[in-house]
């Protein structure tokens, strides 16, 4: 089965799950959580818990309340994080903030942290011994994720930004999810230390590459394919690797690069688009972080390869270049 | 010793263990997060967790991580609450969004709630068995108190509230914290279900005294007091009891409330202020709310006798008293 169809029909699971579980009262409350999930997302996230934990021999259902939880914390970031970055729009639609209000989005996101606490608490498909280090790292995973967040949030003051902190801040605001997740499938699997190590260190190197790729499909994508407007990180002025990379080259190299860059334009022209994708291009900037997300991709093989050889590494492979083909 | 003596002096505990765990980097999240914590608080609600715990024969070191994690959860919800009800001031200083800005209070409440529970599951003072039941009953509690707030956000476009809903409101948005206070510190200690169960009760009754009393003081303190302006729910319109109780009755008794009821006007005189309390008082408003808040204190006490006398319950009943003599 092609990654792709394996992630759409676990993605079924997890939506059967996750419709369960975010039902109450009063009901604005929970129809904004389930806002984002009901449309759409391809449940990465959920995916890499399920099938880690199942390569190491752990079955489904002892993963499924920890894969749920991922997710839904996925979701409880982005709720927030469209509000604190002023994004309107995600998945094509509106952002829970801009379909309820500032005040039901902020609590809708809330709510859902606390649920996702709830659930794990609730599912009796995992033994005590691993619950209170299941709590720790994804504790610690949204603690790292609002460091991320604030880290980014302050590169929107500064002019220049090194690559280092840049890798820092995707390392907490995206590849902590991706660390988490790998780390928990394998933690649940009953996994060695070791393994779980191994693991922990694919998922990172995934998630850094995720953000990457992220950056180059922002750039390179356009509207329709991603949901938001094109070239948006660069009209915003965001720092990713691909802007600093391009800060760094002499001005009149890529003059309308520097001109739209966090001019913060609506409804840019799609051949002034062109133009800046193609200065990005001539200047190395686009492959300067293509390389750089390549070499996560194969550090990440790496890791897959210290592990015992199975056939069930092969859907870990998959995932692995699932990051890679998202670009065109 | 007096019981607001004994919550000082452990509030001293309860603050060198905040000010251990709201470290971090960047340092700006972690000073947003520490903001309120910083600028006041009697720390009651970690009070409620160790004094419960320890009543019942537990230790006060077994009880120390999950009152701290209560007590960052109580923050982060006023941080993310002021937000919600764009309230600018909290304990006489710029609430956090105001100190900061938006996004940093939004991001810093929800590192707070991370933190609380990376807190509870580093804590080596409890066991395994105690831990998966502790953070069901705070999540739990951090839902009820969305769900809470939610509802509370509903009647701002309402013109009349029934009783019965504002006390559902108040037991998820305040209420919710004291009975898991409560039933976290029996539940430490090594209690029976039935004796968790007692104190689960005892901490719900406080803690809607505690809300009504609020209200109480919010109508009839003033702005040096509270920190705040005087008699901001009535100028906001909040649905209190005493509002509720007041909008049953005639308008021509009532007058100067109607007046000023929602009507959001700033730097009202104190002699207009004045008027409109004493017509509450005149309405059997106070009293009512002021009654129903007995009526709770009454249950609350009820609750502490069917516990086996022992010298150690009268703190706890002194902290049922201590709501009561809040108002003046």
């Amino acid at each position: 089965m092609k990654v792709s169809d394996s992630i759409k029909k676990n993605a079924i699971l997890v939506n059967k799950f996750l419709r369960k579980e975010l039902k109450g009262n009063p009901k604005q409350l929970y129809d904004a959580s389930a806002h984002l999930i009901i449309h759409g997302g391809k449940r990465l996230r959920p995916f890499m818990v399920m099938k880690s934990c199942m390569m190491l021999g752990g079955k489904q259902s002892d993963a499924m309340a920890a894969a749920g939880a991922v997710e839904m914390i996925h979701n409880f970031t982005l709720t927030h994080d469209d509000i604190m970055d002023n994004d309107s729009v995600r998945r094509g639609r509106p952002a829970v903030h801009v379909e309820y209000d500032h005040p039901t989005a902020i609590n809708a996101g809330d709510a859902m942290l606390a649920v996702a606490f709830e659930v794990l608490a609730e599912s009796n498909h995992f033994d005590d011994k691993y619950f209170r280090e299941l709590v720790r790292i994804i504790g610690s995973m949204v603690r790292r994720v609002s460091e991320g967040q604030q880290q980014d949030m302050s590169f929107e003051d500064r002019d220049f930004v090194e690559e280092d902190e840049y890798l820092h801040m995707i390392s907490g605001k995206t590849a902590a999810m991706f660390t988490t997740c790998a780390r928990t499938g394998a933690l649940l699997s009953g996994a060695s230390p070791e393994v779980v190590s191994i693991m922990t260190e694919w998922g990172e190197n995934v998630g850094l590459c995720f953000q990457l790729m992220d950056d180059l499909i922002d750039a390179t994508g356009d509207s329709e394919t991603l949901g938001k407007p094109a070239c948006s990180d660069i009209i915003e002025g965001k720092q990713t690797l691909i802007a600093i990379h391009a800060l760094q080259q002499s001005a009149d190299v890529l003059p309308n690069f520097n001109e739209i860059f966090g001019s913060g334009i609506e409804d840019t022209d799609r051949e002034v688009l062109d133009t800046v994708v193609n200065e990005l291009r001539q200047s190395g900037s686009i492959q300067y972080a293509y390389d750089k997300a390549m070499s996560f991709h194969a550090a990440a093989h790496a890791c897959l390869n210290q592990l015992p050889e199975r056939e069930s590494l092969q859907v870990l492979r998959d995932l692995t270049d699932f990051q890679m083909v998202r670009i065109s």
